[in-house]
């Protein structure tokens, strides 16, 4: 990328954080995401706390990442079980579809992200442009955290399921596997032009032995902030009963 | 237990182990259960491979105490990737009903025993008298295995669902929860007279962010067998198309 087109989408990025810090209100118990999109609205949070523009705010971070961020932006902090339910989970995406399905898990947090979604009365994703996809799996894989002994039957799965490589995902800083913050491995399914059946996909995943959970967030996500170069959001909200 | 008692039980354990055994071939790549009455029929395995009996045989065990045990017994290992497909599983359970369906995880091994029970071509139980029930969850408790950050939701969900108690698993050697082999938490779910509805409760179980595995194994078992004091054992099988 070039640093001009950087530069405009961490502005489309930014405006999206911006958007999602704006959805807090007073007394509210937040999941918090992790991803650089989600780094900015953390970054708006604290500042409308510091500035006095909201009180009585407690976050539920989703990993180490999201929550060494929020201590550096004095976010108070509280546990899941704790929160007793939370108001407002905020978090980025790796896509989303017109349905407002998405895939997460580029940066392997995606478990608790779930986990905390599921918890959460309102669920808003931010993003910018470059996510917004007709099918699921256009772009990004598809993660899938998994125990190192299921490799093998998984990998068999997602080829069955029409992925076109599936590969253990390494990294930086460690060499062979990622290891997740649970302490185990992740697999990254591609396909070539979308997932063939989303819901079958994730149905098979829920079900397979091994498999602590994947990347596809279906039917969670109430709103979509997509962030412009411009500086304001689109806001999409899913309809009633969809 | 009285001691009487305690060695008809380990008689008829033995009797369901030796039986297991033997329905190992030549060339055969079977799954190896962790537990007081699979480790009988580890034993019997070892010294059918050292008799002569049986040969080109490799286990693939389910725990670090099932490896450690088949090592004991010097049955070759392998890995679930390298073996490509199992034969045969040997395993035990905490409860079977009529229709072969199970609860295991007493010993917090039931994840890596429902990847490689899934893997195998034929999935035989091993079991004393008192282990068969006529409804699942009449006397043992449904694990769960979870990410510590999901204890609340899992709590909840299960109590939803009919459990009278909900118990984070604490031993001993160890202050504090139980950790898995994996690095998770376990959550025993007791149900006053029988699970409700153990379908629905493995299907919500499955979709549930932040559990890695439950207890359940519905409609896995092929086999069936469960030891007499006598020293027999009676064979059970799924009917096909169960």
């Amino acid at each position: 990328m070039s640093e001009a087109k950087a530069g405009e989408a961490n502005e489309a990025k930014q405006a999206a954080g911006e958007a999602g810090a704006a959805l807090v209100e007073d007394g509210m118990r937040v999941g918090l995401g992790t991803g650089s999109t989600t780094a900015f609205a953390l970054r708006a949070l604290g500042r409308r706390l510091r500035n006095g523009e909201l009180e009585d705010v407690a976050g539920v971070p989703t990993s180490f990442a999201a929550e060494r961020r929020a201590r550096e932006e004095a976010i108070p902090l509280t546990a899941l079980d704790e929160a007793g339910g939370l108001d407002l989970a905020l978090d980025g995406a790796d896509e989303v579809d017109p349905a407002l399905n998405l895939i997460k898990g580029r940066g392997a947090a995606h478990t608790r992200e779930k986990i905390v979604a599921a918890e959460a009365t309102r669920f808003a994703v931010l993003l910018d442009d470059s996510k917004r996809v007709k099918r699921l799996g256009e772009q990004a894989p598809v993660p899938v955290e998994i125990v190192p002994m299921a490799l093998a039957p998984v990998t068999r799965l997602l080829e069955a399921r029409g992925a076109r490589a599936v590969e253990l995902r390494s990294g930086q800083g460690k060499d062979g596997p990622v290891v997740t913050d649970q302490g185990l491995w992740v697999v990254d399914a591609r396909f070539a032009s979308g997932i063939p059946d989303p819901e079958a996909l994730a149905e098979a995943l829920d079900r397979q032995p091994g498999v602590l959970d994947h990347g596809l967030f279906l039917g969670r996500a109430t709103d979509v902030l997509v962030g412009r170069e411009s500086g304001d959001a689109e806001h999409h909200q899913r309809e009633e009963g969809a």
